[in-house]
């Protein structure tokens, strides 16, 4: 009997109703004769609420307690879910992440699986039930209750879809599949049938939220065929497997982008290298995303954060001014990155002129351009940028892709 | 260094302002150099609301689940509570019932402690630490969550105390004592200064909400001296602990009363005995509080329930009517009972009499009188049950109770 494992993000149990409409589609796989285990997040706003309740208490509550709080997210959507099974008449079993078995290390807050001791699901699937366990979650050595951090339910259910050796894991969400932008704003944008680990992993570390780096890394160590499905709409949804030879000529597979970017540029320096490389461990330290890049003609480092980081980032730029030996910098915010992704982009030197020339053709405004081996990025207005994605698009070719049909 | 075990209710920590109001005491009680175990319930209606949802889903949800549910609800509490501890300075740590040692049997919903393995908490406490635990439950020898029903967390509390040794337990609730009935409707009621378990067990019994006779019944045989108190104002409390002496000559108590009950009353059977005796099975076995009462004199036999059961046990009379063989069902909601509380009252055969000349005297409808050697007790309609038991509080001489104090 083969093993399936199938997650469920927060907006697919955003409400009983739909947790009611998610147990049907679970139920008509496990009809199917397949041993199943379901990944739950927490319903929808639930987290951030408990972050708010936090918030009153303490500007910077204790990553313990923290993951305390939040892993009752989860606990709750499993007991849930696992109630609307049962109501339909099938046997169902629901587990914490200690529960089933999930062992983490003890970075609090962004805790990575160490091990996974899958007897009791195992023996819970071999009675004929569906396990349902909550994602973003585990339990440290010590016995306390530890979270995965961001994306962690897309990983509690590639781990265990490895370690339970399932033929496949079904990452349900709130798109069908896999697109060559956001079709939300992009309108020309077309699913992707079936694409490599490497090319939605590049996807991924440019903006496209459908799925967690960190997951797709441990499904390619571990060659565990993803399909990113709808929960709500029937459909085949996109294939993540091992690359196919077919695949090896296309450069690009499509445009990315993240809003709410800020900038910071600071000049006036005396060493450039080693301010960036300080700067790089200040910001990692406090796990502040960011991206860095030196313009050697003018003697500018710019830095693209989040938003919402700029405070905490210019206060650390301030405090650690001496330090960090520069002089002077502005930074304005509102502004959003847009990434045309693919494969070999630098061995590929006409992309980053062709965005330039589709960009400057269509009037808008270029804060920056960078370029890495799966991405060219440019920087733009917030107010710019789904025209700019929608004329990259167009302008890469990607407006006229006809997918393939993949049937599993 | 003596060990305090403090327990706070939800409506003691019903918002993230009231954790930090408590956080303060607990930090002052901390600071005279004792070592601190709290024990908290779910934050305000959160229980109520986690029910709701699971409605939502199922009629009759499965109890595994429902425990999993509900017990998120404390530990969404502790964790704020302890971030609350944690913001005013002090050292403090939270444990779900399984992380506190807490063992059950495997009665869902209503589980019983079987054990506790203190050495995580006292650990906690040699390291100066303050530690948070949740009320309300426990694990199983399965690995499962259970809840420990009704009252849970003072029953948490008080085998917390006895397992610690502790010099005392704090039971902080929204009212600053136990009274001699309840004073939002009885406002001669006065704060009992002292009492022993054996009254409080009877008031609580009763219906004096303030504390589960579980609870009471634990904190008896372990001898633990309690304090019932307020959480949000200062002042003695109640002390409940071992009788004294001077005490064994009051036989009244207090008057206590429970609103909301139904009435059924079953005429033309053949054998009462035999009725009352598969009666009372039938609604134990579905977790049904009754009293049954059997009027010789006209051969009725009358069953006083909570008006939420009335369904429940009309058709659980329904099906059995064979079985139980009996001809005649009435019933009437909106009914009350009020209670004067005591000791030795068969002993005492004036009670009873009195009781329905008060009632008489002040025009009071009386549907049933009954008596126990604790109480005896009057249904009346529940539009007159506050006026019932003003009148027999005044009319057992409690108007005038000076109560002493007790300094702890």
């Amino acid at each position: 009997m083969s093993t399936i494992v199938q997650k469920f993000g927060g907006t697919s149990v955003g409400s009983t109703e739909r947790m009611k409409l998610i147990a049907n589609r679970i139920v008509e796989e496990k009809k199917k004769g397949h041993d199943i285990v379901v990944v739950v997040s927490a319903m929808g706003k639930t987290t951030d609420t408990l972050v708010q309740l936090a918030r009153e208490i303490s500007s910077n509550p204790s990553k313990r307690e923290m993951d305390m709080l939040l892993s009752t997210g989860e606990q709750v959507s499993i007991s849930l879910l696992t109630m609307a099974l049962q109501e339909q008449g099938v046997e169902a079993i629901s587990f914490t992440g200690r529960q089933a078995g999930i062992q983490t290390d003890s970075i609090l807050g962004n805790a990575q699986i160490q091990s996974v001791d899958t007897s009791r699901i195992r023996n819970e699937l071999d009675k004929g039930r569906i396990v349902v366990v909550a994602g973003f979650q585990g339990e440290t050595s010590d016995g306390d209750i530890s979270t995965l951090g961001r994306g962690g339910s897309d990983t509690t259910a590639t781990v265990l879809a490895a370690k339970l050796k399932a033929d496949r894991c079904d990452i349900y969400t709130d798109v069908n599949g896999v697109y060559t932008s956001d079709p939300r704003f992009v309108h020309k944008a077309s699913k992707i049938a079936s694409l490599s680990y490497e090319d939605m992993l590049s996807l991924a570390t440019m903006g496209a939220g459908v799925l967690h780096p960190r997951a797709i890394k441990y499904a390619k160590e571990h060659q565990i065929k993803l399909f990113i499905k709808s929960s709500f709409e029937k459909g085949m949804g996109t294939l993540v497997s091992v690359e196919k030879q077919s695949h090896s000529e296309i450069y690009v597979i499509g445009v990315a982008f993240k809003e709410n970017i800020a900038r910071i540029s600071i000049s006036e320096f005396e060493d450039g290298d080693s301010l960036q490389a300080k700067l790089m461990l200040e910001l990692a330290s406090r796990h502040i995303q960011a991206d860095i890049y030196k313009q050697y003609f003018n003697n500018v480092l710019t830095v693209l954060i989040k938003e919402k980081d700029l405070q905490d980032v210019l206060s650390i730029l301030h405090k650690e001014k001496n330090n960090l030996t520069y002089r002077n910098l502005e930074y304005e915010n509102g502004l959003a990155k847009v990434s045309v992704v693919g494969r070999n982009i630098t061995s590929h030197p006409g992309i980053k002129e062709k965005v330039c020339k589709v960009l400057l053709k269509n009037k808008v405004k270029v804060k920056l351009v960078g370029e890495s081996s799966i991405s060219v990025t440019a920087v733009v207005e917030k107010s710019e940028v789904y025209i700019a994605a929608e004329r990259l698009h167009a302008g890469f070719g990607l407006d006229f892709i006809v997918t393939e049909q993949v049937h599993v």
